[in-house]
């Protein structure tokens, strides 16, 4: 069986340990943090994890994977280090904090023959799943436009601003529906609490095959919304993550162009059939993007947030931030950035 | 008594002739439209009206106001006409369809002494005017951003697209409640349904003081939408105009970013305390628009949504559609295009 | 072409009017009123309208059908008086303020061979004929409950209390979709602002083949809720008139118990499926409800609000006030107070 | 410090567990349970506890208090013999199945001289404990009436009904409100799904002081509602416990009585003022019931949800189950069945 250490025990990382301890795809062996009140509480939590405070010497133990929740600034380095010692790496969303970074991990995982994978957790979750299946069916139809909310009051990151915490899950949901790349990204912020580090922002971005999309960000929102409008020429879609019951909504709505006769104007007509939201699994996100990095181990297939899809999430937002920056010729030449499946 | 007369019956007419007639601060006695089926109907409604095709003939009567409900396009030609016969003149939003025009005849008003005022009926609205006093009043503190959703299933414009007919009211409230004109704007939309004629779009606005503010606004949406977030330093607003009981909301919430002791890190806590709806008078914004047009006639009061401010609503409309347009020379010399009270 | 007459012209009577002026179905010629004042808005409104102070004026002219919305106490000497001047005759709900007194009208509209129906609006609304059909047609399976809730603050009657008011709507509700009449009924409530006038109260029904039903109805209440809920043993179904978009919802889920084998105890597990909310024909009720009485009138046809059902409803209100009352013997022999179709 | 046991380690003791383990007001060290795999559980989890099967060897060990978990038909018999054994005594709600046993307790504690205490959590929740602070300030003027929602799909419960399993809450809740107890009861319901255990009921309260409740209660409900509305003669309260953010809205309405002058109808008017939800503290109940417990051990004081007012929300339920019941002399000569203060 895989042996598995966790690197990181912050905000995020006890999460990982509980699901690493819960699921039978892996012997969960080893952790490491530099606080060693951290790795007092998880030991005597799992008293039978080896406990490291140095990275490296939980790399040079037997473990086969390695799993990183270290602040995004340290990503780069320590699955760099990882690879390097043969580990398969899992690294939380973003991937790295620039795309060259993030596109030298891709490229040293490629040499040195490791799984390299994305912690983008929502891209597992059942309505996000749901509306990739409605999307790639044809239900929607030619897809319109997408417009995403994610906003509430907190929590601030130390280490990045909100488009680095929060537009990452928007993103990564995007490029997993739509299965390509912005060919143009703008963005617009402020940073209203702390100086240079923006706490609301939209971003808006243009694909290829026609879509556009919005992403509104924010810490400092008196209401939580976790909304996502999606509208395509046959249906429309609302997925609405606070909803306890009802997360995804299918709209049977429409407006009809009818081609003038003859002569004259053209005439608009509005379709408004029933509403559907259809019953979604409860299973949790997080353990089933663990047991399938687990399983892509063992057989080798490509991780729906492989290396590269997270260096792609990371590009994006790179393009937004800088407000039309275009893929380079290194990312070009991979020309495959964003691979969600089977399609390019 | 001033004798008002009424140019168009189309789709928003109707309803200023029913408020013309409520209102007991003009005679309404004639009214106008292209189309004879119209006038017909009217006057069987209102049969003391005198009726005409053509606006000129209305123009001769002996009316002292006029009230112009026309498509966009014909604004400025029947505004112009009617200032030149010396009429009082209250034109529909948008003022004009370019802000060249909308100018021309603010400065024609001025010159031939004549109120001209706009029809931008949500700044008349209960909800709007008590944000405006929560905002003056300094009970938000310093205003961070603002976030305006105006989205749902048509009504599409023949002559516009969703950027004239929607976030028009918006930017009104927002020119309304800030009182200050932006220095930056952008936009990005798409035209879905109609060839060059956006039913989405996404505009952006920075403002000279600090705040900056988005809006979202959609003729292709499934669930409709009214809601606008204003997040100030001290408390922040959600002005929800489809809640049918409490469409204002403040929220006694914030970030209070404490200074770091000696050295070390920046400390954010939130505060959380009580959520207040106040209650909300509930009278007709365009009875109280209406009468405020006829008693700014009389008392020679400025119109709070004035020539000069409907014309900064279309400058505002036009830099974010040419994305970082700056105003120009002719309207910074007036150096008071948005003026809504005393304050400048 | 029918000729109509409309008696009342207080809150409701006016929503008549304007229906009566809008059907092609009948021409409406006459309307009564005991003050002055409402006739001659009325007519100022309808010019072509005869007006009449005393109803016997009216009933003396050459209308052939009567609609009646007068106060309720007035309601049973109106009618009774219509019919005997051979009119076809509606009575706003309820038909009557007794039993008794609306079991005579019945009689009388059979002996004189005249339609007499009652105006139950309800029945006649898209979301309550679309849970009618769910019903009927097995999509809900057996009936298990249904609960309605109807509360909100104001608006009180001056004749009635809550019960007669509000609760009427939601048992003339009840007995269309179950088309069975209560065996058994019990009330309770308070006069809490006026002294012997109910101004909250709760409802409990039996129904013979075995559902039960509970009304909740509030004069007194911060919140409006107009909310039924219906659980049926196949599907579940929330209907909720205060919905903009989605007044029924049609939920796929239920319990299912397991025989036990052999022996240890029953399981139950839980289903559930998609909910969906069908799209709903945005008609008016009353306009509906109105042309009906006409057709009727024309086709012979029997009411769906009829006479009989009418005193179904004052029968189950007086059964659930006096507690476990039971239908006497007149109402037992004509055996089929509640016909609300072609079932029995 | 004082030492506690746990008996009962199945839906609900795991959640007591978690707390004894995380409060420093109590040393846990003991726990018990029939069945050897849930101990096997508990003790991996809490390595330090001695784990009994019987809970006759927990009570002859040296714990000084003990909680009890167990089902309900055992609660008394469990409960007896840990007061014979001189323990303090926390049970589960509600305190026993019949008012007889649970009476029977209360005496039995008082002889012992040991603290008998109920676990109704609700009682101890910010929102719950507002609504008591707002009813005995008087801010809400006399209560008229009250109005309770518990529905859900599932969970049933093996042993009782909805009724003992739900509605124990809502009149935990009421009886905590009003410090009283009801003059008269009834209920009404439906086994629906097994026989004899009522999965929906309805329960009618009429209380001394005047004011009237309903209690709703069903495990078959397509959606899940824990509403109460609280209506006073100044304010009016709803407390929606599914409310992520704004469990307690206290509305400033009411219906003013004019009296009338000379002769004449009585008037009313509506007062409608501002709406504000209060900040609730974020505490989790459980926590502060259980440390409640043990504060009450140390200090003598009679803990708010005593064994006597456990027995008194016992023959509510009983009073209502049975149609009118009247409390019976024996708990009459104690006078004083509902304590939940100093009040009495």
């Amino acid at each position: 069986m895989i042996k598995a250490g966790l690197i990181g025990l912050g905000y995020w990382g006890p999460n990982l340990a509980r699901v690493l301890h819960q699921t039978s795809r892996c012997e969960f062996t080893a952790c490491c943090d530099l606080d060693p009140r951290r790795l007092e509480k998880i030991t005597r939590q799992y008293p039978h994890l080896k406990a490291y405070r140095r990275p490296e010497d939980l790399l040079d133990s037997d473990v086969d994977a390695v799993l990183i929740a270290t602040p995004i600034s340290t990503h780069y380095e320590v699955a760099r280090k990882a690879l390097h010692h043969g580990k398969h790496v899992f690294v939380e969303k973003p991937l790295a904090d620039s795309t060259a970074r993030a596109q030298e991990l891709v490229e040293l995982a490629e040499v040195v023959d490791r799984k390299l994978m994305t912690g983008h957790t929502f891209v597992y979750s059942p309505p996000v799943v749901k509306v990739k299946e409605l999307i790639d069916s044809g239900h929607l139809g030619d897809l319109h436009y997408l417009s995403f909310s994610r906003v509430n009051l907190g929590l601030y990151q130390k280490d990045v601003d909100v488009v680095w915490d929060l537009a990452v899950h928007d993103i990564s949901i995007l490029l997993y529906w739509l299965d390509e790349f912005p060919v143009q990204a703008s963005s617009f912020g402020r940073s209203c609490v702390q100086q240079a580090k923006r706490d609301v922002a939209y971003l808006w971005f243009q694909f290829p095959s026609g879509p556009v999309a919005s992403c509104e960000v924010s810490w400092l929102s008196p209401q939580k919304m976790r909304r996502t409008c999606i509208v395509g020429s046959k249906r429309m879609v609302v997925y609405d993550d606070t909803d306890p019951s009802e997360k995804v909504k299918i709209y049977d709505r429409g407006v009809i162009l009818h081609q003038p006769e003859t002569f004259g104007e053209f005439q608009l007509t509005y379709r408004t059939g029933d509403m559907v939201a259809p019953n979604l699994a409860n299973t949790e996100p997080l353990l089933i993007e663990i047991e399938h990095f687990f399983n892509c181990i063992e057989t080798g297939e490509t991780p729906r947030t492989s290396g590269k899809f997270g260096a792609g999430v990371v590009a994006a937002i790179e393009m937004a931030n800088h407000g039309g920056w275009q893929p380079d010729v290194a990312l070009a030449e991979h020309g495959e950035v964003i691979v969600t499946g089977g399609k390019r």
